[in-house]
């Protein structure tokens, strides 16, 4: 009886090794089932190493697609050190086309340290962070909106108590060319793969790419350019893999996002107009939109305000709301 | 990234102030979705403080209606201490029609102490637990039948190891003016609300209102009657604010149900019939009624008898049956 | 390759015979499946012939168990002429617990004359109207409220433009003894049984006995004394079968259900509480309930009048309501 | 029993009039149902008409905001002649947040001329072909890419084979000032709302105002001024409602699409990268994205080329592709 | 618009081409969707011309994946004549693993002939009736008993009122070496592939070649054979291109199903137990099996008997069964 | 409040009792529902025990239709010792006809030593290791491939840390006299029934006798004479229950099933054939199977090829697989 994860890797071969990370759980469908994780391992002798992962949400495609790609693309005689690249990290949300995994309802960005004999998603959380993060000196991991969201694109890395490894992090995120980046702090016991990779050693950046459950020419130009630098800016690659080389880019602009008031959410089912766009400055008291109800056309729409004065970060794409529903956020500029 | 359960309420403004516990909860359909569970604050200077909620069980309306309408009707000024009203409880499940929440299928009732960083509903329980409960003197929760099941009029306490709180339980209890009563004794480590009132210092006081996923005049002015009653008794108000006043009810009749062979349950799957009416009195071997198999017109129906004697306290409604399902209890008087 | 509708019944066979009408629908999960519609044929010599059927409606239990235990009770001995029993008409709708079939959506109730080559409910509808009907001088279809809708109890027939069928369909409808009675005009071309039992030259009376998805001891009692009085009236029995003789009962007072504005409708959705009971009288402009919206507590309940005058003879049971349902019908008595 | 469908409006009333279509479909969870389309009548004297919807598809928003808010801003002392609002065509479509009805997979656009006694939908589509539709001179009928594809602002009208109506009608379209026009030419049967006005003697408009699920700030302005233009250029406002007054715009450029090689469509399960943004013009041969397979990241993934040159109009957005699903579309410019 | 069924296939051309035929249906999560059947046609010169087709029904395999072989086998240069291959020809089912289309529930092998204007499964139909099949001297559609039945190999043709072409049927039946052949007689309106091929002026084979929604190293060489044997049988093939050559077979013994009385059908729920294998000959009156109610152990299982005497000639695979579900059928041999 | 798992056995009764044990779950349709699991104890003064189950997974039949059988036949006078027998263990998946049950997911032979105050599945497991099993000499689990899977009819024992415990354990899986047997290392934890039953002081043996979802004349007579030659073996009765009396069988030949690559899974979504039968030996590079792409049929179908050699002991039924679906095994032979 297989438990835990297994693979049969070899991750000190030098060349490139596509494989799976493969997970027992035995479904109605298909008694031995196993969640088949794909891996791809580049290597070419010592040197820098990176994690590369993206799918951690099955419904954010920019980072699946890129790191498909780069799967194909990468030659390991042409880097130096390591590549670990997975492309759709929890696999059955992404085939489900999900956000969450469909065999456990798993959000693999909530899961870590997870639990080596737990669900699924639990299970993987707990091999990265115990396994196979240790073995990297970066963590990349790619998200963006998803389905419902639109996110200006923004990089991300978690506050670091070590003031070294959070100067390199804050360095590498800026590498990355992003408008706009966060410094998060979640706490030493975050259940993100940032907070995984700080337990594990390694320096974790993160990122939001894009959104809407779609890919555009331009998110996928800034999620390749993201990665080619990060890659350059480790000694693993000395040219773009995925992107012709540009020219400099506008400094990162850095970002807070830190009280719930900042965001303004649905209390009753409804339908969501924006007054403003992503990237706008708004000022608090502001109108940020108007909440329709189309079964009470005697009722007039709702006028919504941000609390918060900011720039626009993020904002629900699907009309129709339920109560919960978060319509809009401000993140507040850091100087 | 919010965790747990927030507000920004404030306990001790006078007042009424309409708010929401917010439960993050990432989903599929909406990353940053929170449970919005709506609750009222009704402050008028010290005195008796009292805690309304309904919406344990989404489907159980009598008391989601009446205090919704106490939240409209309820005038700080005219009250004395504390009332904090929380129509919709599990808020998922009353959107949804359902007993228990649709996003982790919890049971509110059966979720205490709950656990802060576990599911929405186990969350919710943690919070009432840990810090809605204890700052109210009595805890007042409002169940019925639901969808399923028709229920005599019962009010409940569950047995309190301290004498005087006992005592000062039940004698709120037989104010509510019901005509049937309970004392249970679901241990120390009961996962109900009324465990929990119990655990946080409070005094808890329950009961059963209507049933049938339905609400009628006499559920609800059995309702009504109760909140102005206790209310008053508390000294939180003076005159009846649901209801007009009436004239004195006969006392409440204590039952006990504390062994299995008080309910008849189906074993296989088939269509209920009953042969006798709530509140009937019936004897140990009394026909209870008969179930059918509409596959097998060959076969005759069975007859099922009732093996313990007393009043019939609460009958499955849903004529098509499944194994598992309770048919038909009863309650035994006690003197 | 079957089509249609077959069996293998002797209707001219004396005796009690136990049955099936096969109707095949070749499925997913069952190639050569055939609808199997349970039908009890109860013969002894010449004489009158009645067809009694429930079921129509998978969710309405009163005539359902009644029919069943008629199969089990009636001694054909003990009868003269034919008694035809459909127990579960529209069977899969039974098996479901819904008021319409899972197969094909069937209403059998609104699929008349139906065709021999549509869905199973068209061609069981078809085969009743066009072989089953005409075999037999009276059709009796036991409805009720279903499991959403409590109705109050009240036989039906359909106008008939031979006055003589009329008169005799209406004397029939005063021996069911129920409190209230219909006479509805549905047009020559109605998609009911009654339309069906009318254009097989037969004499059709039907009724609401019940409702709420459930039975109690008096809506069977209702539903037994109604059929015992039919076969009675007819000749076809000379002693009550199912319930023991009662003595004579109030007479059947006439409603009317002619107009839109007899019934409140939701126009969005809520949660409905009724100010009033089945059965009572109502003036126009009567308060009739309020509509809540439990996710705007800060909008008071909107209050709802009766437009017509009349009795009230049907509600809404689940609370919860969507834009469409109708929250409760008012009927005009005719004198 | 009601059929077809009814209301109780009085269209030759003065003022403003909120009332419902009402359809009665009796289903499993409401037996006396009526699907309750929401329509809005105002009217001051004789003068021109026009009819404004939109809902046809339920997740088209653009329209159905922008027609909400007008039913609550038109006064009706300032309008000239008529103009009947149906914000929620298909309201059960709107309300599942869907393309077509739930209750019977209806899709209204292509429902035309309907059926009395069909579907709700198809009842629908024939009240408004044969009763609604005649009693204005123009109808104008708002879509939009809805949940899962972007589409260039595009106005439409359909071909009429009567040379005055049908410069009348180009003549309209140019009024709405969008960017894009298209002249279709469906045949004189064709199942759409544009079809049905033809029919009924009225001249259709419609058009594509946006996509994706959403509304945003720029789809919003063009469907407000495109309502404002049609609305002045009849004559029945003379002052702008919904968006402040614009200077002139660019000429609208016609496009045709008759070609099915003008579409790209998957043949099997993929994920869809573009490598093209909507309005680009590309030449027949040209690169159009890659269809990537993240199962087998062995396999590069397929580029796609267009069959034919234009202007890009419409992109799949959700990047999941089953086969037969469009990926992207060219129209050709006419001159 | 699209409407109907397109393609751009040339029938005239030499060689091997792979298509797609395309029925566009707008729904929810895709509104320009076309279903795309996949079609290949090989061809070389003049000669006899033979469809061969599989997937009528989604989980019928062995043909699916022979033909699947045969398109990548079939080398243009080495034939005679025309081949036309439809692997899965109701291609939403083959995706969805089921018997009907999960779009419109369409049972291809009942759709026949089918509506220009109908649902996608009736467009597909009369396609192949009116413009596909007449292309053709043969039409050969592989079948078996799909995932829930077991069924003895055998050859089908539906009865011809033309003696030549029955003959020539019959021969053609017999060339397959299947142990086992039927003419069946549905009519001359039958609704079948068979029926559709006689109507188009070719001669109809067909058979069922396995089951159990599986394949095995049998049923795929009892394919494989039958498939070389009808090529080389036309003259189309020279040699055989899926299985090596072998020796002669068995003679085809003809079987007869002609009465409800040959089959055996659940009337309840409960569980199936054969006592006899596929292809025991039985005698009317023998124990067939048992019926078991898992749910009522003091209730003996129910015995089964064969009606009619014969051949045993299919059995349902899933143990647990529904009233309506055919258990068992017995064949009669014809001499 | 009923908590845990009752029931109202007396294990110590002689004579034959059926019975249930009773697990309390309230769930929306049910709010006192227990899951109800028969148990049939049949019992004649001192001597051996044996506890016989079958259903730990629902849709495994062999065991739960003879288990069923078993309990009408036995007859107390005529054993000694006592039988306990759970024909349908994880009741709610056997109705279901699923493998795990629907009520929680739980897959009672992943559960063990499961948890009092669990799901249903966790405490029933806990009940049977600490309560049930405990009362037994021997425990008799019988398994099979289920509805996806076919399965090399194998006994199965876990290997035991105490020699003679081993040993006897050892014997008494070669008294089943199947052709194949397993001695299973999972380890002092495992989660299964085996070691349950070793925890719990009993000998476990347990073994797979079939596949597919349904039973054959084979399967059943092979289980038949295994629980007849256990019981027999085990002195609790004399003669044969079950199965006529047969001839000593071909002594067990034993397998081992210990690496990962001895199975082969699939790592995308495709359709299986394959190229051995169950029971073939097979070497190491030898052809297993094809894997089809039927949405590519331009793409060859893949070879598959065992990595190691043995005899293949169970194969994936359902031709159509996701990644991570098991295809086949092949097992080891020891000597």
């Amino acid at each position: 009886m297989h438990t835990g994860l297994s693979h049969t890797l070899d991750f000190d071969r030098d060349g490139k090794t596509l494989g799976h990370l493969s997970i027992p759980f035995s479904i109605d469908r298909s008694p031995y089932f196993q969640v088949k994780v794909p891996i791809c391992l580049v290597r070419n002798g010592e040197g820098p190493s990176v994690l590369l992962m993206a799918g951690s949400h099955g419904d954010e495609y920019e980072g699946e697609l890129s790191l498909a790609k780069l799967v194909r693309r990468l030659d390991p005689k042409r880097i130096k050190g390591r590549v670990t690249i997975l492309p759709t990290a929890n696999v059955p949300a992404v085939i489900a086309a999900k956000r969450c995994s469909p065999l456990d309802g798993g959000n693999l960005n909530r899961a870590f340290p997870g639990d080596p004999s737990g669900t699924p998603t639990s299970r993987l959380a707990n091999f990265l962070e115990m396994e196979l993060f240790p073995r990297h000196d970066v963590i990349f991991d790619i998200h963006s909106g998803g389905t419902s969201m639109e996110h200006l694109p923004t990089a991300l890395v978690e506050h670091n108590t070590d003031p070294d490894r959070h100067r390199r992090g804050v360095e590498l995120m800026r590498t990355l060319s992003m408008p706009y980046g966060f410094v998060a702090d979640n706490g030493q016991a975050s259940p993100t793969s940032m907070g995984a990779a700080r337990r594990a050693g390694a320096i974790g950046v993160s990122g939001e790419f894009g959104g809407g459950g779609t890919v555009t020419v331009d998110t996928m130009e800034i999620t390749a350019r993201a990665l080619d630098a990060l890659m350059a800016a480790l000694g693993v690659v000395e040219a773009p893999v995925l992107a012709p080389a540009t020219g400099p880019s506008a400094p990162t602009r850095l970002l807070s996002l830190s009280r719930h008031s900042q965001g303004l959410y649905a209390t009753s089912r409804g339908w969501f107009e924006p007054a403003v766009r992503l990237g706008d400055s708004v000022t608090s008291g502001q109108l940020a939109g108007w909440y329709h109800d189309l079964e009470r056309l005697d009722l007039a729409e709702q006028a919504l305000h941000f609390v918060e004065s900011g720039i626009v970060l993020s904002r629900r794409l699907h009309t129709m709301c339920e109560a919960g529903d978060c319509l809009i956020q401000v993140a507040e500029p850091v100087d």
